[in-house]
C-alpha cells in the first residue's frame, strides 16, 4: 500500500495563500503570504485546491461580524516582514485533490477529490494539511471542477432547508423570496426535482421578464415581484395557483417586508425558515400568525450542521445532491473563473487579483459568483 | 346498573343559559335564555354547570374576533319573542357534574365531575347535553370546586408550554413576560414544583414590590421589571443569575418591545413561544436570532392542543395538573364568585347580573377573575 500514500517523489509544494492576521475590512486587512506545507503526520493529508468560490459570508467573516471564526494559527510560517504571527486564511468553500495521505488514514487517497466540510478552514490557498473530518470525499466522476467546488454552500443549504424543517411529498407547495440568490436557484431545481411546486418571489426590476424566464427554465413553478406580492389580488392568486392547499414551507434571505408578507400566506401550521438578510431589516411577527395559525419561524446556518453533524451523515448528502447534478437537474450559478495561485507568481501580484475578484464579488453577488481556480 | 345510568325520578331541569344569536357587543347580543334539556338519547349525558369562568377569549368569541367559533345550534328551544333561530351559549371553561348518563355510555356514572374539553362547548349556563368527548373525568377528592373549574385554561396551558416546546431538566432557566397573568401564575408554580428556574417580567407599577413578593411566595425565582429589562446591566445581572446556563424558554402573552427584548436572552437554539398579546403589538425579529443563534419563535394555543389530542392525553394531563394541586403546589389565581342560575329568577335579572360580572371581568382581567357559581 505503500506506494500511494507516500510517493518516494513526493516534495511538499508551497503554499501561495490570501491571509489576514486581524479583522478589518479586507482590503486593509488580506495580504498574500507564501509557506511551507506542514509536514505530513500519520493523521493528516496534504490536499491541493482546485477551485475555491467567494461567498458573501467569506467578506463578514473577515469583517469579524460572522459568528463562524476562521482558524488562527502560528503554522503557516513567519510573514515576509519577519513577524511570527497567527494568521488566519480566508474562505470557507472549496474543492482540493489528496496529494499526500498519512498511513493511518484509511479510507482517502491520494487523487481523491474532496470538499471543505467545516467553517472557518480556509479555502483561498492552493495547498493545506488537513485531518479526515475536515474534508468530505466526493465522487468525481462525471461532475465538474467548479460545480463540485460549489455545492458545499448553495445547494446543501437549500436541500437541507427542503428536508429538515416540513415533510414535503409530491405535489406540495413552498414559497421562497430572494429566489434568484444562489440558494434560490438551488430551492427551484431541487423542488423541481422532488416533484414540489415552488412560488418565488422576486424584486420588481426593469428586465423582470427576462429573469422570470430564467427561473422558469429552472423550473420554477410560479414567479411574482414582492410588488405583485403586495397586491390585495394576490391572495386569490395564489389561491388558484395552490388549489386552496396549503404552502407548508417559506424560505427567506431577504427579511422586513416581504418576508413579513410572506408568512401570512403559509397555511396552518407552516414553516417559516430564516437564512439571510439581503435587505439588513428585521421582520415582524403578528401574534395571531403565531398563537392561532401555528406559523413557526425558525433560522438555518449550513456552518451549524456541518458541525452538528457526522461524517456520514455530510457524506449522504452530498451524494444525493451530485446525483441530483449528474442527472443534470441541478446546474450552476452564472460564475467567473479567476485563474489564481501560480507557484511563478510574486505575493503582491497575487494579492492583486485576488482584490480585484472580491471586488466583483462584493458589487453583485447575484451576478457571477467569483471562484478562484488554482493555477498551482 | 340501571338504577345509576337512569334514575327513576329523575326530570330534566330547565336549563338558564347567557345565549347569542350572532357575533357583536357582549351587552347588544348577549341574553338569558330559559329552554329545555334535549332528551337524553344511548350516547348523550346530562350536565349540571357547578362554575364556569368568564376568561378573556370569551368576549372575543362573542365579538367574532376569535377563530375559535361556538356551536350555534337550533337544539337550544325559541327563544321568548317567539323565534326558532340558531343559538350559541356562551363561554369556554368550566367544571359540571354528571347528571344523566345514556346507556351506551360506560366510562361515566351520575355524580362524577367533568370539565369541557374543547372549545365552543357553552359553559356559561346551568344544565348541558353533551357527548363523553365533549369532557374530560376528573377525580374529584381533594379538588376544590373553583379550582377544578379553573384547570383547563390558564393551568394546563402553562403545563403544555412548559413540556412540549423545549426537553427541560432540573435547574433549567425559562423566562416570561406577562408573569402576572393567569397563564404566568402557573408557569411560575408549576415550574416551581419541577425545580425550573424562572426569570418573571413584569410590568413597572406603583406597587411593584408588592407584586414581586406575591410572585416570589407563589415560587418565581426571579423577577424583573420590563423597564429593569431594557437597562444595559441586565445582561450581567441575568448572566450572574443563570451562572451562564443558556435559558432555554421563553414565553410570551405581551408581544411588542418586551417580547422582542426577552428573545435576546434566550440561549443558543432556545425557544420563544407566544400565547397571548396583551400590548395589541407584533414584535420584531432580527435575522441574526434565526440564523446564528438558532432561536425558534413559535405560537400556543390551548384550543388547538384539546382539538388534536386524545381523550386519554386530555385526561393524563388534567390528572397531572391535579396532583399538583392535592400536593398544594398550584393554586388559585384571585377570583370573585358570582352567584347565578338560581331556576327562581327570571331571564332579565339573570342577565343583568351576568353582564355586571362580565363588566368587571372586562375592566381587570388581571385583578380578580369572575367566576359564574352556579345555583341551580
Amino acid at each position: 500500500m505503500t506506494f500511494r500514500r507516500f510517493l518516494s517523489s513526493y516534495v511538499p509544494p508551497k503554499v501561495r495563500a490570501i491571509v489576514f492576521e486581524k479583522y478589518g475590512k479586507p482590503t486593509d486587512v488580506l495580504r498574500a503570504h507564501t509557506h511551507e506545507l506542514p509536514l505530513l503526520t500519520p493523521t493528516t493529508l496534504h490536499i491541493r485546491f482546485l477551485a475555491s468560490p467567494i461567498n458573501p459570508a467569506d467578506i463578514n467573516q473577515i469583517e469579524g461580524v460572522y459568528p463562524a471564526r476562521p482558524t488562527f494559527t502560528k503554522e503557516l510560517g513567519i510573514l515576509s516582514d519577519g513577524e511570527h504571527k497567527e494568521l488566519a486564511v480566508g474562505g470557507n468553500e472549496g474543492l482540493a485533490e489528496v496529494i499526500a495521505v498519512g498511513n493511518q488514514i484509511k479510507d482517502l487517497n491520494i487523487g481523491d477529490w474532496v470538499v471543505i466540510g467545516r467553517s472557518g478552514f480556509g479555502t483561498w490557498r492552493t495547498h493545506a494539511a488537513a485531518t479526515p473530518n475536515d474534508v468530505i470525499h466526493i465522487n468525481k466522476e462525471g461532475i465538474g471542477l467548479i460545480q463540485a467546488a460549489t455545492l458545499t454552500v448553495n445547494p446543501c443549504t437549500a436541500y437541507r432547508m427542503l428536508k429538515d424543517f416540513v415533510s414535503l411529498n409530491e405535489g406540495d407547495f413552498v414559497i421562497q423570496c430572494g429566489a434568484n440568490s444562489g440558494v434560490g436557484q438551488s430551492v427551484i431545481q431541487i423542488a423541481k426535482a422532488w416533484n414540489i411546486n415552488t412560488i418565488n418571489i422576486v424584486r420588481n426590476r426593469p428586465d423582470v421578464e427576462d429573469l422570470k424566464a430564467r427561473l422558469k427554465s429552472l423550473g420554477a413553478t410560479h414567479i411574482i415581484t414582492d410588488e405583485e406580492l403586495r397586491s390585495h389580488k394576490t391572495k386569490d392568486l395564489i389561491k388558484e395557483w395552490t388549489g386552496g392547499n396549503n404552502i407548508k414551507l417559506g424560505l427567506n434571505c431577504v427579511g422586513g417586508e416581504v418576508a413579513q408578507e410572506m408568512s401570512k400566506y403559509l397555511g396552518n401550521s407552516g414553516h417559516h425558515v430564516t437564512y439571510g438578510a439581503m435587505s439588513r431589516k428585521p421582520f415582524s411577527i403578528p401574534a395571531s400568525l403565531l398563537i392561532f395559525k401555528d406559523i413557526k419561524f425558525s433560522g438555518y446556518w449550513m456552518s451549524r450542521w456541518y458541525k452538528t453533524h457526522s461524517k456520514e451523515e455530510r457524506g449522504e448528502m452530498l451524494s444525493e445532491i451530485i446525483r441530483l447534478v449528474k442527472q443534470g437537474k441541478l446546474g450552476n450559478v452564472a460564475y467567473e473563473e479567476v485563474l489564481w495561485g501560480s507557484q511563478n507568481e510574486n505575493d503582491e501580484s497575487l494579492k492583486n487579483k485576488f482584490l480585484s475578484a472580491l471586488d466583483k464579488a462584493s458589487a453583485g453577488f447575484h451576478e457571477k459568483k467569483q471562484i478562484l481556480k488554482m493555477q498551482s
